[in-house]
């Protein structure tokens, strides 16, 4: 959420004479995504991202998102696409960092959305989930069911200085995931990650999806799960709106559709989503210093939320439509 | 250089309905300025920066920072405005902080500027100054020569792990300042900080000056010697560019000019810029953890400078034209 690598006016022009975008006009550094570097960039040619890929995203993965946001975009779906430079190339090195040049949406990500735009993003949440049908690369999960025990283990003698009982609270969780996790769910690329930060929208309408840097192979319904979570609680994970709820998997039904054996499945998916922020938000709590200008999001906002799931009827959550 | 407030794309909605900017299309927070937190927005009426002022910003100064980039503004010179709500006001509240809504300008500040935009940057100072002739508010100097005594008293004790010797060093060109320094040149409103990081260019012309928040009255050609001082040197102080000072004083000439007793104390007056800028460099390094994702600016880059000026020739520096 800042900019790491400073880039000059000078390398930069240098870095926009390889694409066919004319000269540079403006260029602010801007503060987000994940831990990259990024710079709102107008030219003659219009307006652009340009990101600097920090330490937390692995460089042999870019052709990876290079292809799938590609296969997205060509679909008709709004999601920006990494340019191509004059010899074709979208992945470039600048300031010593990978880099690419990115197609600018408009559209702003909402805080406290309401009903009709939790809708939309299930319906665009369904559009990627159709569009990748055929979509033939695929990615490990980085931070799916076999990486939790993992980062468990090493957040686990801090977790109790976060909240007093949360070691017990989340390896008993982990067990009982491990042991009740749904083995036959239909898999498929999705993103991941799918939070509002990552929704541009106009009123009601999804302008944009963005940030595919989780997108991976895995459930596709945990992708919904994923959302689910992200969009329908208070930001501290308080106060479930099952308005928003209902809206969301009607948005993404009308796309594209639970089965039955997703449906009965969803809150142990929507457990595991709760688990996985709780632990990579907690490791970041324990890794972060309290004065830091990154804002330490609270672990504890997807307690609440796990505790909600583990409570929620299937029938109830996602009725069948 | 962060967003340190955050402001909700809902709260953004309500403020900007106070103006006639139409609706909003795009928010994104950039790593820009002194300690504000901005954001770059656009909306069916253009294109603006939202500006929240943290703590380093005196409340009480806004309204003189508001007159002068109206006053200059108002006289042609590519200056950004605050702009004015449906009744009026420029200055707001957003978010618990004092905030405004600014003109956006094209435009990118150099690194490396070559002779032609440093004669521009020159351009654009003279314009200030002579705009200002007839502007009658003031504000006192809090980064001037009295305030130098008590910052270094406040760095002392640390200045010698900065780089040995710097304590002495530090003291010693206080004295001499305070003995030496020019007591009847003229004074004016000037901008205080014009560095290239707050003059925005398009290829050779000065597209926009921004940054106003150091502005005060002080002695007129002390602005000169600061904007010498941040264009004409390596970013580290070393090796001094005399085609960049050359065509910096020249441009400023053609539009203003330096009085005979401003040439013969310009090296004087730029010994006190050195030591300005190197005292809060070395207050902020002081103060800010090395591993803080502020960048901490050196303060031996400027005295690296004072050297240099300390043996300069008036003649040659800024020869009379």
């Amino acid at each position: 959420m800042a900019v790491y690598t400073q880039v000059s006016t000078e390398e930069m022009n240098a870095f926009l004479h390889r694409y066919d975008v004319g000269t540079l006009l403006s260029a602010k550094g801007i503060a987000e995504g994940v831990e990259n570097s990024n710079y709102l960039i107008e030219t003659t040619g219009g307006r652009f991202i340009l990101t600097l890929y920090e330490k937390r995203v692995n460089v042999e993965d870019l052709p990876f998102f290079a292809a799938l946001t590609d296969h997205l975009a060509a679909k008709g779906l709004n999601i920006p696409r990494m340019l191509r430079d004059r010899r074709g190339e979208q992945l470039q090195t600048l300031a010593g960092r990978p880099a690419c040049l990115i197609e600018f949406l408009q559209g702003v990500s909402v805080t406290h959305p309401t009903p009709a735009q939790a809708r939309a993003a299930g319906g665009a949440l369904g559009d990627m989930h159709k569009a990748l049908g055929d979509f033939r690369l695929g990615r490990g999960n980085s931070m799916g069911l076999i990486a939790w025990r993992n980062l468990a283990e090493r957040c686990a003698p801090d977790l109790d200085t976060i909240c007093s009982g949360l070691r017990s609270r989340v390896m008993g969780e982990l067990d009982w995931l491990e042991a009740n996790w749904p083995r036959h769910l239909p898999t498929a690329v999705i993103h991941a990650d799918l939070f509002p930060d990552n929704v541009l929208m106009l009123g009601d309408e999804v302008s944009g999806v963005i940030d595919f840097y989780f997108a991976c192979t895995d459930i596709r319904a945990w992708d919904v799960a994923v959302t689910h979570a992200a969009w329908c609680f208070e930001n501290d994970g308080t106060g479930y709106h099952a308005d928003l709820g209902r809206a969301l998997i009607a948005g993404y039904d009308r796309q594209h559709g639970l089965s039955t054996e997703e449906r009965l499945a969803f809150p142990i998916l929507a457990r595991g989503a709760c688990l996985r922020f709780l632990l990579t938000r907690a490791y970041d709590w324990i890794n972060t210093p309290a004065d830091a200008l990154v804002t330490r999001k609270d672990p504890i906002a997807f307690l609440r939320r796990l505790d909600f799931y583990a409570e929620a009827d299937p029938e109830t959550l996602v009725p069948a439509q």
